[in-house]
């Protein structure tokens, strides 16, 4: 028996490095990259298109990118707010671009000023746009992030039929990959199982994919619900840097080392070196200023 | 529907300050015992009667019990090692005692100077003794923990029906309640269905109960695992405190205030108060001169 591969997307340069109090230069998110790649990495969250005043830690999308020659087999990701980030991402050799939406109208308006119909029709404009370049060569791939799919800061619980809807649309438009994210880490496994099956049938022709934050430490009981509820493409974070707004002094992303080593252990096969990661997290850890917190950095994998 | 109820086993007073570089007083741990059950615990793993030239951060037992007056619908719970440890069990007012065995000859060896073997005589010969007290007052009730059960760090890997048989037999001799432990946080969600599936299959009328440290990060997932395998009871620490002789700077036990978010927000009932656990974690974390490592006492729980 051939052993089911995951897809890991690596966001440690973008969710992680956007949550870190220290500004990295584009030189090094780009050395970061080129690390996450060597360590295994085959599609990577590279960049953010946002406006610097907003997030200065991405400041500098188009340099990360002038620095990363583009590379067979590796896919780089930019992530958009909106039409703008959109434009801008164009002008790059980004692979893919993200558009970040948000399931909920609270998160949605505070993060990119646009409620979830603003979002909707922002989505639906990008969309227009590329209907002459879709799928020609140059133009980026495009996914769609909905954040908040757990529970919002703002709005608070969010339900199953409410994502079900969402996703439903959303996949009607033409978007090929929906990734549900855990922004506040508020999830739990079963709560998982739940979402994932309404989006599956909301949307079986669309992929879906994983965005979890180990906040409350469920990052990776919530991995596990998910890809025993058949998904294949989860996100994660190198080191498991980053952090929380919401929840001062709480852990990012989940740890990508934390999660190959989960899967590995099981069997799992996601093209990761577990000891290049680990060393990529201690790398980057010096870089930030603090020991990267994943567990596996601390611990080591087993056996030896 | 009634929710379902998940019985946590609180041995942060044993297992979590065993493993803690400070050693604190019988009377501030019968303290932490007595916090603990204000906060819901209603099993716990007050102490150790193991020698204190060998784990001196347990020495004292006697006076950890004497400190805590008998209290109807609380269980406190007495480590044992052997025979000698048995013996002080008995001239105490432990409600039940947990025989630690090994899954492996390494381990056993190491800790309790016995192989597998000299394990199960120990056990026998203990359980000889007690053929006529059984089930009288004042006998405390008996329970054993396999630990290693998903990896020794002597011996490796540790087979499915090596668990199996070694459950089935001590099944057999009359224990009403096995833990299988992962000792070193060695184990994945998938491999838990596996052991507990074959435990129970070699056991089917004994209770099964799961002991997750946490050490690669693997815990709750591991918890969710189990307990879709159909595990009611389950061992965690407060704080997540503790750690794990054989990786460095590794965290300890699941920390109980998470296993209790997870489990809370999922509908299932505990019994305990997670605000109470949070507390009493920060409380303990200023005793062991370290904040607990458990994400809820850092992130809070949510929905606020």
């Amino acid at each position: 028996m051939t052993a089911r591969s995951i897809q890991i997307v690596e966001v440690g340069p973008r969710d992680g490095l956007q949550n870190e109090k220290v500004v990295l230069d584009p030189a090094v998110r780009a050395e970061l990259v080129t690390r996450l790649e060597r360590a295994g990495a085959r599609r990577i969250e590279a960049v953010s298109f946002v406006h610097p005043k907003y997030v200065p830690q991405m400041a500098g999308a188009e340099a990360v990118m002038s620095a990363l020659p583009s590379a067979a087999g590796h896919s780089r990701i930019g992530l958009v707010l909106n039409g703008k980030g959109y434009d801008r991402a164009l002008g790059t050799s980004v692979d893919e671009v993200n558009i970040a939406m948000s399931a909920t109208n609270g998160f949605g308006l505070k993060n990119q000023g646009l409620d979830v119909r603003g979002q909707v029709s922002m989505l639906s404009d990008i969309l227009a746009g590329r209907r002459n370049s879709e799928g020609q060569p140059g133009t980026p791939s495009l996914s769609a992030t909905l954040s908040c799919v757990w529970g919002c800061p703002f709005d608070g619980e969010v339900s199953v039929g409410q994502i079900a809807d969402l996703v439903g649309e959303i996949a009607a438009m033409g978007v090929a990959e929906i990734a549900l994210a855990d922004t506040i880490g508020a999830g739990d496994p079963w709560a998982v199982t739940r979402k994932v099956e309404a989006a599956r049938q909301a949307a079986p022709d669309t992929t879906l994919r994983l965005h979890f934050h180990d906040t409350r430490n469920t990052g990776l009981a919530n991995a596990h619900a998910g890809i025993e509820a058949g998904i294949d493409v989860l996100d994660a974070s190198v080191g498991g840097i980053g952090g929380c707004p919401f929840a001062p002094g709480a852990t990012g992303n989940i740890a990508t080392e934390d999660l190959v080593y989960m899967l590995h252990r099981a069997g799992f096969e996601t093209g990761f070196d577990l000891d290049a990661l680990i060393a990529t997290a201690r790398w980057i850890g010096d870089r930030i200023g603090r020991p990267a917190p994943s567990a596996l950095s601390r611990a080591g994998g087993w056996p030896g």
